[in-house]
């Protein structure tokens, strides 16, 4: 992309209104614009990397055979009454009253939806176990949105729901999910690790949160420094296999957050205590919803019962603000490769020079060619500003054409994240590139 | 994807709720599900067909130069009242009051919104021309939906909107559009014929719908034979060329809606008298938000003026239905490639058989490693049952393995529009999938 043909609106310093760097970050880099309280418009940067996290998300959700549905914004008042949330449920739902005088709300999540879906279709054994999952926008009115995307009204949520016959069979499920949602923040380049969450009565030891760990997270969270060091998903296993050992091994290692914490447990550990911010929610809750909204199946001997349900969420457009919490320098936000809004930004250090215009425009449609994303920032401005413009963008790399390196048919290739610079061929960094960038 | 692992739920008789025939059917092929009065969840197969209509509108929108954003579903009243629209707007405008006894709104349209942008990033003649688009989720409070995704409540739209600094250059930026609407109902395997459109007081000829015409049309519409009869993008050019000269040729030939019809103006053509559904908008308005929202730049001569502006609309579900009203029999759905959920559909008539079994499994296989999107009707179901549901469903090739053809490695492929089959080996049938199937 052509930063001339393009859209990107950056700030030169902090605006007043953001006090969480992420919030910043993404006002100063023209991602994002607040268009009322805690609601947003998602500008063309911000919009790619939003994408990039729906695409990884939706691939990994396949890999784990879990069915995507799109559910609507709003949903019925009667529907919530059958599970019994309506009235439960605080000021925080936005309660709406349409012409006709019925009662409707802005989805906070979708329970009562899916549970409806598969009531109507799923009647048999036969036709279970299934993960129903989708992407869509989801209101919460909080009474004080607040830092940005992390504390929105309007936000992008991933929300799958798992039906099964048995609790045994909702173990299994709800194994999967736990490796899938590993899977998932390990592709988007975080490090998200599961932390034991209050479930209520029913979850037992099936209710894990996925922690980020940022300097600046909302909460207090520990856990044994094997989370930090190693691979969680060293020797993890196929789907098909059997999950539980996986599963058991990485929850014995110790993992709380402030509320779950327990020093007594911890005396011998090696710990790390950091501060964490949640991003995703994993929990089972048996038939909840499945006993009182009669989404029951017939079993094998002919009997009825309830499904064993559980649901696994995403706070897909809080993941935004997340990542750059847990990733960025005082220059700018710092991208994981995978869901970066480029993966390469190339500055023309002198543009309306002849030699440095022809060997920067070669290099871009290169770039195009070998599906390289790139952004060629071809402005009339001086280095300085497009220098800054880049790092605070993030992109992992930089390639820079300077009248002097053109010379020699050199270019300098620059890594975001350590500042190291290499002096390389247009061929040489060509090949470099297409080499690591990302495979959405 | 298998159908045992999937979930897809058909009834073999029309559901007594609709009316109309894509509403009969999208049901019957358990695409959507009905929430609440005008409000729909997207099932599995539904889903896939909205999302191959989203990435082809996606990528024509690319290709002709348009950013994308994406701008949230509910909006403030009072960036309406800035336009004057909030008390103009009549009961279909879904309002809402958040806890803070905010007023707001579900939108269901955007040009105030992306004004409001539009005000806060761009100043100067040197950042213009500018198109912006985004797909979302809108609402409209219809007093009486009916008619399936055709007059639903909640849908999902594109709507661009381009902003420019003369009468000339949003006169190219419309061209464009036109030229790209063509294409993109091409891409998307439907005809659909621009009509001029009632554009009050500002459009002049820059107000036309893109209508598809379906026996089961809403309305009645008028066109001179060569609409129907030739390809209306032959010779059309590139977007960087001078589009006026393939604007003016394609409006010259008669084009109307009943509204806009003049039985005078036809006595010497050769005239196609047909229904129509409306599936796209594009029209120029001038500086009709920009003026009261102060949406201006400054122009190279330093005087300060309000943007030309023009809006550019497809009704993406409703799209799904009207590509079924235009494309069906009486045994289904007949999708053009492009769009289908599914390219194919294999069906294993004897399930169970080693031979049968074997033969269906190793050309799944095959299809996945050459990326034919298949579904495997791997269900132990009668033969019939399974016929009817692939017609049904609609994709537009059936390849059948019968016990009968397995023992000569051969397998039917069968042409979901016309019917006509063809034994062929599994090879042939193979490469005959790799080489149609749609690339989007």
């Amino acid at each position: 992309m052509k930063r001339s043909e393009y859209f990107i609106s950056t700030l030169m310093s902090d605006p007043a209104e953001a006090q969480i760097v992420s919030h910043k970050l993404m006002l100063r880099a023209g991602m994002i614009q607040q268009m009322s309280a805690g609601i947003y418009s998602w500008l063309p940067l911000g919009l790619r990397v939003l994408q990039n996290i729906q695409s990884i998300i939706r691939k990994e959700q396949e890999n784990a055979g879990s069915i995507e549905v799109l559910m609507p914004t709003l949903q019925s008042a009667d529907l919530w009454r059958e599970s019994g949330r309506y009235d439960d449920y605080g000021k925080e739902m936005l309660r709406i009253t349409d012409r006709q005088n019925r009662e409707m709300l802005y989805g906070p999540t979708n329970e009562e939806m899916i549970t409806d879906i598969v009531r109507t279709h799923i009647h048999s054994y036969r036709e279970v176990p299934k993960n129903f999952w989708h992407m869509q926008w989801k209101f919460r009115d909080e009474i004080r949105p607040r830092f940005g995307l992390m504390r929105g009204r309007e936000f992008l949520m991933k929300d799958g729901y798992s039906f099964d016959l048995t609790y045994d069979d909702a173990k299994r499920s709800y194994y999967k999910m736990f490796l899938s949602y590993l899977r998932t923040f390990a592709a988007l380049g975080v490090r998200a690790i599961p932390m034991r969450a209050d479930s209520g009565p029913i979850g037992g030891e099936m209710s894990h949160e996925f922690i980020v760990l940022a300097e600046t997270g909302e909460s207090q969270v520990f856990c044994d420094k094997s989370w930090v060091e190693e691979d969680a998903l060293q020797d993890a296993p196929h789907y098909n296999e059997d999950l539980e050992p996986f599963f058991k091994k990485l929850t014995a290692r110790y993992s709380a957050t402030e509320e779950k914490h327990d020093p007594d447990m911890v005396k011998n550990l090696d710990l790390v205590s950091a501060r964490g911010i949640e991003v995703g929610h994993i929990f089972y809750f048996g038939t909840k919803y499945s006993q009182p909204m009669k989404a029951s199946v017939t079993h094998p001997d002919g009997t009825e019962h309830p499904l064993e349900m559980g649901s696994y969420g995403i706070g897909v457009s809080r993941l935004v603000a997340a990542i750059i919490e847990a990733s960025h320098d005082d220059k700018g936000i710092i991208w994981p490769a995978s869901v970066a809004p480029f993966f390469a930004i190339l500055i023309n250090l002198k543009n309306g020079d002849t030699d440095t215009d022809a060997l920067a425009n070669s290099l871009y449609l290169a770039c195009q060619e070998k599906n390289i994303s790139v952004l060629y920032d071809d402005r009339d401005e001086r280095a300085g500003v497009k220098f800054a413009d880049a790092d605070l963008i993030g992109s992992p790399w930089q390639v820079i054409v300077s009248p002097r390196n053109c010379a020699m048919q050199k270019v300098e290739l620059k890594n975001r994240t350590n500042s190291e610079t290499h002096l390389l061929s247009v061929e040489e960094v060509l090949a470099f590139l297409a080499d690591k960038k990302p495979v959405i």
